[in-house]
């Protein structure tokens, strides 16, 4: 038994089909998106198309309707999907709503999800999840969770604010996570389903930010004596923060398997540019400043999908721990920003360009080494880890480090 | 069929078992080299005891005395060899050994095998291979090879200079690159076997080079009137580049293989230094800073071992192309470079001390972005080749890359 | 004489009135232009109060009603005024008019500069740069000129399209660029002055770029039988590139000191609120992490401004060559897009906001890497000027770099 | 009263002689002192020669024998000596000496003065500086001092280790920084200044590291109940650690005065050496790839000298802060470290070998980002200090940041 990284005929046939899919029935509408926005009258038609190409969803159950393939295969459809920035919102596996279908898929009961996942699988509605808030609340620091819930009859009170939540506007329903507080409540932070007509659930503005291209905008979300009921309770009260941990380390990957067709796309137009154009009395792909960045982009996008292949693999096969999607997520977030940044540079006045998708990748990109764990956040659990695994060694009585010399002093 | 990337028990247990090696019998012989240096006696010492552990030549046929394991998994082996910079001599795996025994295993006659090949895998003679000329000669653009071989009588006459030539001193035989002159003669290179008792073949000083640990030098090369007969030819003459590219895609590989173990071990040294040393009132692997270079290191070392994975299967797959192992080459030895570089700055006073092998590392390390193809050439050639991809694509009419709008100017 | 790095105390008054009007007049109308964008209306309301604070337009002549200043302490306000995106614009010293004035100055007859030179320095007016076109044209190249200007009675006629024109709608006039041709005019390229209202000049679509702060759009212009009397040549015909040299190496640095005014804005907005915010427990600010990304930025700061002040020094004290402008371009470039970047970072989710300016200073900056010459259209220009001089050396039949020993392979 | 970057023609003559003196006394030298390593009697030599010809000593005091120059314009003077790793020995600006004049010139007594600091000066001997000890004892932070003094009878007794102590190995006194123990003593570190016949200071094994070219090796020392009497205290007892940043802040220049000689001299040998060596085809310097070598070290060497010369400045006219010499630590320490770095991988396999000078350089020059405080410790220093800052601007109730927009939330 050797290693395997071959892709099989099916899935290799899906990834044909995604790809034709998404240059010929997506691409075709960016510009109009990238300069009127998207809809979901749009996404609507988008996924139709979707599902008639037998492409939707591959990453959500397949009992549901999704194409149910394996996480780590999955990830080689995501990428297909992300090749354009709209691709991921026409299959159905954009943030937030892929991360909420797996998190609804693991802990919701069955009456959740028969009244939530299923439609949000289908598309048929949209979601959001309500957890970041503005400071000194809950953001790379998930622990700093300001927003309340308090037991009342029958279900809980909730109160606070939030903000950056993504989709919030157009969402039918939002997962929203609180701390519980009241003596006749576990401790511990608990995730709830909210719907949006709920009157104590009211979406505020739409915040400016770098990024332009997504559905829903993000969100302010002011929660004020919101009742929900018990049996809105997504798993167990008290046990949100274990839920939220089901959600993030995949939700990290996903995020890197669609980044990274963005990235590949960027790489792509830019070095179409290259190829096509004459500077210095040069083929501009020929000079060798255009080289090095053609040639970084090859490797950090072969590396990129390397670690997300492994990564995901990981997880596929079952691994609990956030450390693999910690190092992954901070290598493919930096990785993919140089990269569309290093596009950007050479495709010079054209790449500033939004009308060429480029200037568009390059500033829906950049939030993604800020949130599910900023790059510095991530950093900070890898180096404790690592150091907890060299302390532990050292604390066995030996290190296979360095061997007796140099602790004893002797032979040097 | 999904991917698999897990080590089968059987090679998780040789991965066990060399480690094991390297810590008990390796790892307490540094200082001791570090200071005296290595001798044949004591690689000879070393080897008889990696075969009595089982674990020698890993990557060597089994049928001659090798571990017999297929490319990507002799990878895992030799990065645990790596984990001393002692480690790749005592198990045989090193260079230019290891390379030279890929090459013979795959172009030499029977007769060749039997008299060059199975020595060279059971250690009782080393080896070296002359290519690298002084400038204005082949080096990074082999090309522009200067050493001649003409025709004669039952044979071939050699002449030109040789530099750089890794283990010369002490090696039983070199593999020489020479190219092809005279009218009956076909054009090309030719690789002849050359014994070191040739009288035409002349080793010189050792070159003072910023690398200490290796054994045999690098050397200067003389080849005067060299004569060398017709069954010493390997391969077929004028075929010598192309039984170059035979010997350098793989050989980029296990140098990324071995100096990542080098990289962990240098990476293992720093974090356990910081584990144990006090800092501003705080343990210094808790400070922040500290963390960036740990957590840094991790995630190269990780992406670095996905990108050996996943190239090394690909060559174990059949693979012939060497645009993998380019960029798998351009990453590893940037990545292990700054892991290294990371280690020692993060060992501080101690990082800069060879006592500690740190320094030793450092050293030793760093004509890896050169050797074997500079981290520049890699990129000129992988540049080039992704263009010329993307000009196929631009030529066949169609480019899926930004869809019809921004060509035709269209909707936006 | 020892050196003097120190501003004068006339110039540090000036730099404090600056700073003050920046703060009270300029950055609360921020939110309001980010939002509903900049008019002329508002302009011309901000330049008069600009001009009642006694600091308009500190790099114009002062016979012309600016402020006079030294070239090298000029830099010192320019840095003031770029601390809000909108300030250049408020002092009359952003791009393009600022490198008009200069050009109309050093060039311009005594007609041009009462026509042309004294409305736009009192603000009265505003101008654009029609230079760069679309590929295959000028750009990064400017000797890949397509716009084509021919000798008629009493003038030329001249022929092109041009894109990303800054400023271009709303200008009174445009200082064109094209190429001679005819036998009947001097080779080379000649600059014109082309009123806005000459018919065969148009000013097309705002071109959809990733910054968004400017007044008068990045346009296409295209020009087509436009006629220009021969008083409206700009200089001598055929010496456009020449005159193009004396706007762009101070342009290259003008920009260098807006930019970092807008740099350490970024930085001291997120220094705040790592400052006030608390995160796992700590104050941000304190988080390693987040030390480093400040202390980066401080440094790199530090770094541009001293960069800077030496090169505008150099061009103030006469000299004449572009190496030192291209030096500092790239430099500071470079540096400030860090600077800016590492601020997003570290202000995390508030970062990628626009409303807290951040995220338009993010945006805005990108595309200073790219005009004005790329980064790496500068590195291939001083690498041939450092080869050259290197070749020079060499030729002169010694090198002190070595001595004597390495080239006769001696003592060693 | 402008700026002024320019050097008096004094200065310019001194650095010019200076440059001439390494390129014809120095540089010639260099292959034998790598092989054979430096001696005293070499030095002397070379020092003799540097005062005949009149550019011995630029930094020391003119009454002693030095050249007198301020502090910023020394500077242009230690990087021509810096050209050579040979230089700043031959000139008696060489660490330690350099730093250890400058302290006892501004703390030591008279008598200290004319037993110590005069022969120092005049190189008639050597000296060095103990302060660092093995971990957990003083290094990336002095406070950690382990070494202690009790007060005894006319004197004091000093007990510690120290280690990496360069220069031990033949110096004729150290000055040696101890902690204050006991109730009879002020609190804080006190300065000593030990002579090496001292029994109670032995100087030990000279630790094996990175570096390779100094005199005197970096040596362990064991100080046992060394006796040291009233009169050899120098500066204040109790005062050693203001002694020490004293000496630091300074010193840290002219480390990177120094190294900035040395970098642009691996730049010039790796420029000739791209100028004079042909591969695939074209002069090496006319590749891209080698271009953005080349055009990067430009740049940075250009960067550092501005840093260099306007912190310089700063304590030339007095400046107290660390701040500067902190920024101007990180920057040109990092810088230099790359410059070499890139001018080893332009060389190539040339690169590598140390008898081209690059590889020496390369080793020498790794540890600088480590002593007198870590590229890290500074950047600590330096976010510590900005932070403040930024808190003071905050509390005192206004922010000129971002205007009153974004705290009101109101108008956006």
């Amino acid at each position: 038994m050797a290693f395997d990284f071959s892709l099989s005929p099916e899935l290799e046939e899906q990834r044909q089909r995604t790809a034709q899919f998404v240059a010929t029935e997506v691409i075709p509408l960016e510009q109009h998106v990238f300069r009127d926005g998207m809809t979901d009258d749009l996404r609507l038609t988008l996924q139709r198309k979707a599902k008639d190409a037998g492409i939707f969803a591959p990453q959500a159950p397949a009992e549901l309707g999704g194409g149910g393939f394996r996480f780590d295969e999955a990830g080689v459809l995501l990428e297909e999907a992300g090749y354009s920035l709209l691709g991921p919102l026409a299959l159905n596996c954009a943030a937030p709503d892929e991360g909420n279908i797996h998190l609804l898929h693991q802990t919701g009961s069955a009456e959740q999800q028969e009244k939530y996942l299923r439609p949000l699988v289908a598309g048929d509605v949209r979601s959001c999840f309500s957890m970041t808030e503005p400071p000194p609340g809950a953001g790379s620091d998930p622990s700093a969770l300001r927003t309340v819930a308090r037991r009342t009859d029958g279900g809980w009170v909730v109160n606070g604010d939030k903000w950056l939540i993504t989709g919030a506007d157009g969402a039918a329903f939002s997962i929203v996570m609180a701390r519980n507080v009241g003596d006749d409540a576990p401790e511990g932070a608990t995730m709830f389903l909210v719907d949006a007509d709920n009157p104590g659930f009211v979406v505020g503005e739409h915040l400016d930010t770098i990024d332009a291209t997504g559905i829903g905008g993000h969100c302010r979300v002011t929660i004020t004596d919101c009742f929900v009921p018990d049996d809105h309770v997504l798993g167990e009260p008290g046990r949100g923060f274990q839920s939220a941990q089901v959600r993030l380390a995949p939700a990290r990957l996903t995020h890197c398997m669609r980044w990274l067709g963005a990235a590949r796309r960027a790489h792509d137009i830019a070095l179409e540019r290259a190829v096509g154009r004459e500077l210095f009395g040069s083929r501009l792909a020929d000079l060798g400043m255009a080289q090095a960045l053609i040639a970084e982009n090859e490797v950090d996008l072969d590396a990129a999908r390397a670690v997300i292949r492994h990564a995901s693999w990981q997880i596929a096969e079952g691994s609990r721990s956030s450390e693999e999607s910690s190092r992954a997520k901070v290598f493919v977030s930096e990785a993919v920003c140089r990269v569309v940044d290093r596009a950007v540079q050479l495709a010079g006045g054209m790449g500033t360009s939004e009308s060429l998708v480029l200037g568009r990748i390059y500033r829906d990109i950049r939030s993604f080494r800020i949130y599910d764990g900023a790059t510095e956040v991530h950093k900070m659990s890898l180096a404790r880890r690592a150091a907890a695994r060299a302390a532990t060694r050292l604390e066995a009585g030996g290190s296979a480090v360095d061997g007796p010399l140099p602790r004893t002093g002797g032979a040097s």
